[in-house]
C-alpha cells in the first residue's frame, strides 16, 4: 500500500491559505509572493520597491530562508516592518508559517505585504499562502534557458522580473529567445527588466504593483 | 496520528544508493555529484570539466532537470554519452532515477559519471545516489551570503567552485567574507574560483578530480 502524504498536506495548506487570503482581503492588504532562485535578486528587488513605494503605502515583509536572519535585517535596517521565517530545512514557505508571521504584523495599518520565499524555482511553486500575485524574478546571469528547465514557475507567475538587466552585456543571454519561451508558456504575464541595486527599471514595476494594491484596496 | 513518510522514501532512496555505490566500486568508476542553483554554470562546468579530462579518461553525463532535454543535448554534442533525467516536478535526482539511468550507460568503458542535479540548493542535499562525492558550484552572482542562507549544501560538499569568477568586479562580491563563512561551516572542503565558460580557474578542479578518480580506480 502506498499512503499518499501529499494531498492531505496540500489540502491543510490550500485550507489554511485560504483563511490567510479572506484576512488579507478584509484589511485590504495586498499581499506578493516573490519567487527566484537564491541570488536572482530578491531582497534588492523588495529593497528597490520599498523606495518607490513607501511615501504611498505602508510596507512589511516576511523574510522566509531555511537559516539565518540577514535578509530581515537588511528590511528592518530601513525601518520597514520585517518577519523573519526560518523554514529549518524546508524549501518553501506554506500559508501555516504565513499566519503566524503576519500575528506579528498590525495589518490594519498595511497597504502591502511583500513575501519572499525560500529561493528556489521549484518548491515555491506549489504551495498557495494567500497571497494576491506571486511573481517571479530571473536574473540575466542565470541564463535565458530556464523556462525550459523550470516551466512551471514562469506558468503560474503573474508576473516576471527580469533583474540585473545591467550584466546583459557580461553574459551570454539571449533576451529575444527568453521572452518568446516565456510567452508561450505565460501569454499574459508582463516582464519587468530591471536592475534593482541600482534602481533602473523599477517604474514600470511599481505602476504594475500599484494598480493591483489599489484594485485589492477598493474592494475590501 | 502522523505518519513520517519521509523516513521510509529516505530509507528505500539509501538502500539504491548503496546498491548504485557497489557497482561504480566495482567497475572502478568515479562518480560526482554536481550541485547548484539554477544558472550557476553546472553544465558549463562539466563542459569544462570534460575539455580537460577527456583525453586522460572515458566520461559520461547524467542530466538531471525538472523539464527539457536541453542539457542533454549540449553535452552530446560534444561526443560525450549524456542520459537525460526529467523529475517531472521532483527539486532533486533519487537513486533508482541513477539506477534507471546508468543501464543506459556501459560502466565497462568508464572512469567518470558526472551527475547534473537539478538545480536547488536545497533539495538534492538530502538524496545519498551512489555518488563518490557531492560538489557545489556557487556562483558570483549569487551572492556572498548564500551560506549563511543555504549552509547544509556548503556544510556537505566536498568541493566548493566559485564559478564565473570573472565577474568579481560587476558585483558586490566580498569573497573574504565568503570564503570565511563557508570555512566555518566546512574547513574540509577545497575551493575552486573558476570561470567555466572561459576556461579559467579549471587546472586546479581537474586535479583534485584526477587524485579522486584515480583512487577509486586503484581499489577496483
Amino acid at each position: 500500500m502506498e499512503i499518499d502524504i501529499k494531498k492531505p498536506i496540500l489540502d491543510r495548506n490550500e485550507r489554511l491559505a485560504q483563511d490567510n487570503r479572506k484576512l488579507f482581503d478584509e484589511k485590504g492588504v495586498f499581499v506578493l509572493d516573490l519567487m527566484a532562485s537564491p541570488g536572482a535578486g530578491k531582497t534588492s528587488t523588495i529593497l528597490a520597491t520599498i523606495a518607490a513605494l513607501r511615501d504611498r503605502y505602508n510596507i512589511a515583509v516576511i523574510e522566509g530562508d531555511i537559516a539565518s536572519k540577514v535578509d530581515a535585517e537588511k528590511i528592518s535596517a530601513h525601518g520597514i516592518p520585517a518577519v523573519q521565517i526560518n523554514t529549518g530545512g524546508a524549501c518553501h514557505l506554506e500559508s501555516d508559517m504565513i499566519q503566524r508571521a503576519i500575528e506579528a504584523l498590525d495589518l490594519d495599518e498595511l497597504d502591502l505585504v511583500i513575501i519572499e520565499n525560500v529561493g528556489n524555482l521549484v518548491c515555491p511553486t506549489e504551495f498557495y499562502l494567500g497571497e494576491h500575485a506571486k511573481v517571479m524574478i530571473l536574473s540575466v546571469p542565470e541564463g535565458h534557458d530556464k523556462p525550459y528547465k523550470y516551466p512551471n514557475i514562469f506558468q503560474i507567475a503573474e508576473a516576471v522580473i527580469l533583474n540585473k538587466y545591467d550584466t546583459l552585456s557580461v553574459f551570454d543571454f539571449d533576451e529575444a529567445e527568453f521572452r518568446a519561451v516565456v510567452t508561450s508558456l505565460n501569454h499574459a504575464a508582463p516582464m519587468f527588466p530591471m536592475s534593482a541595486t541600482k534602481g533602473e527599471g523599477v517604474d514600470a514595476w511599481a505602476e504594475w504593483l500599484t494598480a493591483r494594491i489599489e484594485a485589492v484596496k477598493s474592494s475590501s
